[in-house]
């Protein structure tokens, strides 16, 4: 096997750095007790991907992930209950995705990892999102690239290939890292390095998710120490020849 | 004088948190003793304005920092005796504006700042060239913007009010940090707050910059530990109301 040397790590985050459904939850069953937080965390991130589609087809023109969580949130209130929540209250909730927490190993992993590599978010969420959620979970990221730098929603090749540009690197010495192989497959086919990390929990203990290995992507981690082991093992020092 | 509660402290980089000449001219020193590294320090940026200003009047199309240091180089490198210089070791010194060393109150400053505020960069160089910048300098940003997000160079209103809407706050609510009085001034007629930061030797030793005052500007601070006093003594904590 060669030698993987990526000089960038692009990670996607909502599922994959940070436990979306299990912070939603929690921050309902604090404020909201009288709705099922669980149903409620999976119903919102349920309208994440027909929104961006609405952007992606081009019947929304581009729209920020801040002001797309708040379009789902305004429609499934009403389900929960919640459908005369004033709107001070709709803005605080909507920024719940900006303090979402980090899964355990991420801080440690992500450290580890920043020392040998440049380590960036490649999320669809906002640079605003993304500034806060790294200072609310202290996440060491490098570089915030979103999206919004882009003008272009995951799985479109531009975010992909935007990250080598960004960097004046080749596709493949950038790898993708992520919970989700929809992702993985979109940053292959542009020519990136792929690590897929299992996040079992990513829909909550009730639902556990299949993590089993896709042999496609370039490695396949536990968590983000398992891939700093991993790398920390199979790679040369940036910057040394990779024969 | 009412209380100064910037959320967010947007960060000129060349000359402001970075001391370009003296690392170019060391750089110079070291790899072409026989070069004045001094005078080829200031030759090099003499040239960004004008490369800039292809760009904005639309002469160039989108061109980054990077590209345009590189069309500066090839200028002056005969100038200096180095019209001969083979691609590698071009390719090498123009990447000297990634590892520009921070002014000696940088690292501090940042991370006091840090605490209270968001810090970002708000630079005309690229995105890589600021996240490498800030791996090489350890420069603690809570997020990277560049006028490559907003396509657009300072002292485009472009710049300034992009910051505001990418943290989705007012622009009185955005103070920029420079050492230039224009880019400040420019960022005032954006709305945002303004700290000049004294940089008397931006020039080099030989050449002591004027540091003097402008009343317009919200503040004015020797280095960024003394901005940070100014703020933390004047400055509520975020979140409080500022009556």
């Amino acid at each position: 096997m060669p030698q993987i040397t990526p000089k960038i790590l692009a990670f996607d985050v909502f599922g994959t750095v940070v436990d979306w459904h299990g912070s939603i939850a929690a921050e309902m069953r604090l404020l909201y007790p009288q709705v099922d937080g669980d149903a409620f965390a999976l119903a919102w991130r349920e309208g994440y991907q027909p929104a961006m589609q609405r952007v992606r087809s081009g019947e929304l023109g581009w729209t920020k992930i801040d002001d797309l969580h708040r379009l789902i949130l305004d429609r499934i209130l009403p389900r929960f209950g919640l459908g005369d929540l004033p709107e001070n209250e709709r803005r605080a909730l909507n920024r719940v995705w900006h303090r979402l927490n980090p899964w355990p190993d991420v801080v440690e992993g992500l450290s580890r990892l920043k020392r040998r590599h440049i380590i960036t978010t490649l999320s669809n969420g906002n640079i605003g999102l993304l500034t806060d959620m790294a200072k609310h979970g202290e996440l060491p990221w490098d570089c915030v690239l979103s999206a919004e730098v882009f003008r272009a929603y995951k799985p479109d090749p531009q975010v992909y290939l935007g990250v080598a540009e960004v960097f004046d690197v080749a596709p493949a010495e950038v790898m993708m890292v992520a919970a989700h192989h929809e992702d993985l497959a979109a940053a292959r086919d542009c020519g990136l390095l792929t690590a897929y990390i299992e996040r079992p929990l990513e829909f909550g203990a009730a639902r556990p998710k299949d993590v089993s290995p896709v042999a496609e992507n370039t490695l396949h981690a536990r968590d983000f120490n398992d891939l700093a082991g991993q790398l920390g093992t199979n790679a040369a020092p940036i910057g040394d020849s990779d024969d």
